[in-house]
C-alpha cells in the first residue's frame, strides 16, 4: 500500500497568549480552577441519609457520565462494594428495582437520555439521587422529592468535572458507601494545585508535560494504552480529545488488547501516535507494556509514556486525569480549533428538536 | 494540514481461489461451519444443576471474553436477571462473593488472566463453571470438582465462537438463569445456514454483502458505529479486525458517541472509512444516526450502512455477528494478510514466558 504522510512542522510555543487567541471562550479558566472546584465541594455539606441497597447504577451521559466510569474502577478495588454499573443510555438495566440505588447525572438537567432514566428508576422504586446544575432534573426532583445535589457553574460539563466527581464521591460517603476517604478527597486537592504550577497555561513546554504530550499527538489519529484501573480516566480523555481537540481517538486496555489490537501493528501503520499510561505494574503487566511498544517501534509509529504510581489508586486518577485534560486543550490549540465549543453536538441537538 | 492519501486499485476478486492462496491455513472452513458448530453444542446434555446467586461474572479474554459481552446486552433485557460483568483481565471485582456465579472461559485453557480469575473465585467460595477444550483449566476444574464444559476443536479461539457462545447460553439455562430460549438457538442456527449461502466463501461479490463491506473498509481506519445493544457484536468486529485483517479499529456506541465522538468530524478527516450498524431503532435513535452520516459525509469520508433487524435482540446479534466475521476474513486476503496466524501474540507470549 502506498501512503504519504506530510507532517507539518508547528512553530506554536502553546504561550499563554497562543492560549488566549485560539481559546477564545477561555475554557482554560475552567480547567485552572479544578482544585478550587474540588475545593468548594467539600466545603459543602450534602443533606442525604444513609441507604441499604445491594446495587449502585450511574447514570450519565458525556461528561456527566464519565465521572461514573472513574467511580466503576475505584468500586473494584473497595472490599464489599456492590456492583456499580453505568448505563449511558435512556434505559436502566432490568435488574434494577427497589433495593437499587441510582445517582442521575446530567450538568445541563437537560439530557433527555439521563431524564429517561430518571423516570424509570422512579418507576422501579429504586433509590434515587439527582445531580445537576439546574434544568429539568432539578425540577423533577422536587416534584417527586427526590433528594438533588446542585453543582457548580462552569463553561462546559467537561470542564465542571471536579463537581460532579466530588460530588458523586460526597453523596455516596453520606449514604453509607464510600468509595475514598476524606483525607485522599483532599490528598488530591493538594495534588492538582501541586500539578498546576507544571502543566498549567503559564508554563513553559520544556517543563510542561501537557504541552509535550500535545505535540506529540499532533496531526495524527491518538492511540491510547493503559491498564484496567485507568479505563475510566482514559475514556474521559478520549472524550475530552474528541470535544475540546475535535479528533478521534481510540483507547485499548491491557491485559486485554494483549489478545487483539496487538496484532495489528504492522509494518504498513500510519498517521498514528501512541500514549501509554502505566501504573506501577507488576512483572507480567510491565512486560506486556514493553513488547508492545517494541512492536510500535518496528511500526515506525512514534510512541511517549506517562507513568503514574501514587500512594493510592484515586490520587493516580486525578493526577493522569488533570494533565490528559490540559493536554487536550492544547492540542486544540495546536490544531487551531477553539476548545469549547462543539458545533456538530448543537447541530444533533437542533436536528433532535425537529428543527 | 496537508495530506495526500493515495487509494490503492484493489483488483482481487475474492474468489474461492484468492481467499485460499492468502488463507492458507484454511480458518475459513471454521467459519463455514459455524452453523454445524452451534448445532453440535445444543446436541451435548450439559450436566449442571440450578444455583442460587444474585451476582453473574463471565471471565475471559480475547475470542474467549467476547461471549460475555453478548451476554451482558442479552442480560440488560431479561427481567429480573442479575447484574452481570465481564472480566477481562487477572482479577474479580471486590464484590464476588459465595451468591456470585462464575463463568470461567478459556478457550485453549490456558490463558493466564483467567486461571488466576479462576484461583481468585475458588478462594472467594464463589459458584465457579470453567469451560475449555482442554488445558489447564479442564485439570483444575477436576482436581477441585468444579463443573467443566468442554469446548469443540476449532483453529482458533475466535472461529469457536459459537462452541463458547451456545456453549455459555446453555450452561446460564441449566443453572437457573435462562438468557435466551431452545427455540430461540434453533432459530439462529437456521438464520446461519441460510446467511452463508449468500455470504461464503462461494457468494459472488456482486451478492454479497460481507465481501462488499470488506472492499469498503479496505486502506483505511475502521470507524464502526452501533447501538448499545449490539456493544458485545460490535467489539467482537473489532477484535477479529485486529486479529484477521490486522488493523486497528474504532467502535463507538450510540448515543454516548453523540455527546463526544461526534464532534471530530471535521474537514480535515482522513483515511478513515466508516461503517454504520443500525437495529430498528426508534425515532430520537435513527435521528442521531442520521445527523451522524451527515457529518461523515460533509467530512469526505465514504460510508455504508448495515440494518438489523430480526424478531429478537439475539437473531439480530447472531446474524451481525457472522456477517462481521466474514467481513474480516475477507478484509484479510484483501490485504494479503494470512488471517489465521497471530505473530504477534505469539511474540507476546514468547517474552511472557521469559524467552
Amino acid at each position: 500500500m502506498k501512503r504519504v504522510w506530510l507532517r507539518e512542522v508547528v512553530s506554536l510555543k502553546l504561550s499563554k497568549e497562543d492560549i488566549e487567541r485560539v481559546d477564545r471562550e477561555g475554557l482554560y479558566k475552567d480547567y485552572e480552577a479544578w482544585p478550587e472546584q474540588a475545593e468548594s465541594v467539600l466545603r459543602v455539606s450534602i443533606d442525604l441519609r444513609e441507604v441499604n441497597v445491594d446495587k449502585v447504577v450511574y447514570c450519565g451521559m458525556g461528561g456527566s457520565g464519565c465521572a461514573g466510569d472513574i467511580l466503576q474502577d475505584l468500586s473494584f478495588t473497595r472490599p464489599k462494594f456492590p456492583p456499580l454499573y453505568v448505563v449511558k443510555g435512556y434505559h436502566l438495566p432490568s435488574f434494577a428495582d427497589e433495593s437499587t440505588l441510582v445517582l442521575t447525572v446530567s450538568y445541563s438537567g437537560d439530557t433527555e437520555e439521563t431524564i429517561s432514566a430518571f423516570k424509570e428508576a422512579l418507576e422501579k422504586r429504586c433509590k434515587v439521587v439527582g445531580f445537576s446544575s439546574g434544568g429539568e432534573l432539578e425540577k423533577i426532583c422536587v416534584e417527586n422529592k427526590v433528594p438533588h445535589v446542585k453543582l457548580g457553574r462552569a463553561l462546559t460539563p467537561r470542564s465542571a468535572l471536579p463537581y460532579i466527581l466530588y460530588s458523586a464521591l460526597s453523596a455516596l460517603e453520606r449514604l453509607g458507601y464510600e468509595l475514598v476517604s476524606t483525607t485522599e478527597l483532599s490528598n488530591t486537592i493538594a495534588l492538582m494545585r501541586k500539578l498546576r504550577e507544571t502543566i498549567g497555561v503559564a508554563s513553559e513546554p520544556k517543563d510542561n508535560e501537557a504541552k509535550q504530550i500535545a505535540h506529540h499527538l499532533y496531526n495524527a489519529y491518538p492511540i491510547i494504552y493503559g491498564p484496567q484501573e485507568f479505563r475510566g480516566v482514559l475514556t474521559r480523555f478520549k472524550n475530552s480529545l474528541n470535544e475540546n481537540a475535535k479528533v478521534h481517538a481510540l483507547v485499548e486496555i491491557l491485559p486485554e488488547a494483549c489478545h487483539n489490537d496487538i496484532e495489528a501493528w504492522q509494518p504498513d501503520a500510519f498517521s498514528l501516535r501512541v500514549l501509554f499510561a502505566i501504573n506501577g505494574s507488576d512483572g507480567r503487566m510491565r512486560k506486556r507494556f514493553d513488547t508492545l511498544m517494541e512492536l510500535v517501534e518496528r511500526s515506525g509509529v512514534e510512541y511517549r509514556s506517562i507513568y503514574v504510581k501514587e500512594d493510592t489508586l484515586f490520587e493516580s486518577i486525578v493526577k493522569l486525569l488533570y494533565l490528559l485534560e490540559y493536554t487536550t486543550l492544547y492540542l486544540a490549540v495546536l490544531r487551531g480549533v477553539p476548545p469549547a465549543p462543539t458545533p456538530n453536538i448543537a447541530l444533533l441537538k437542533k436536528r433532535l428538536s425537529g428543527d
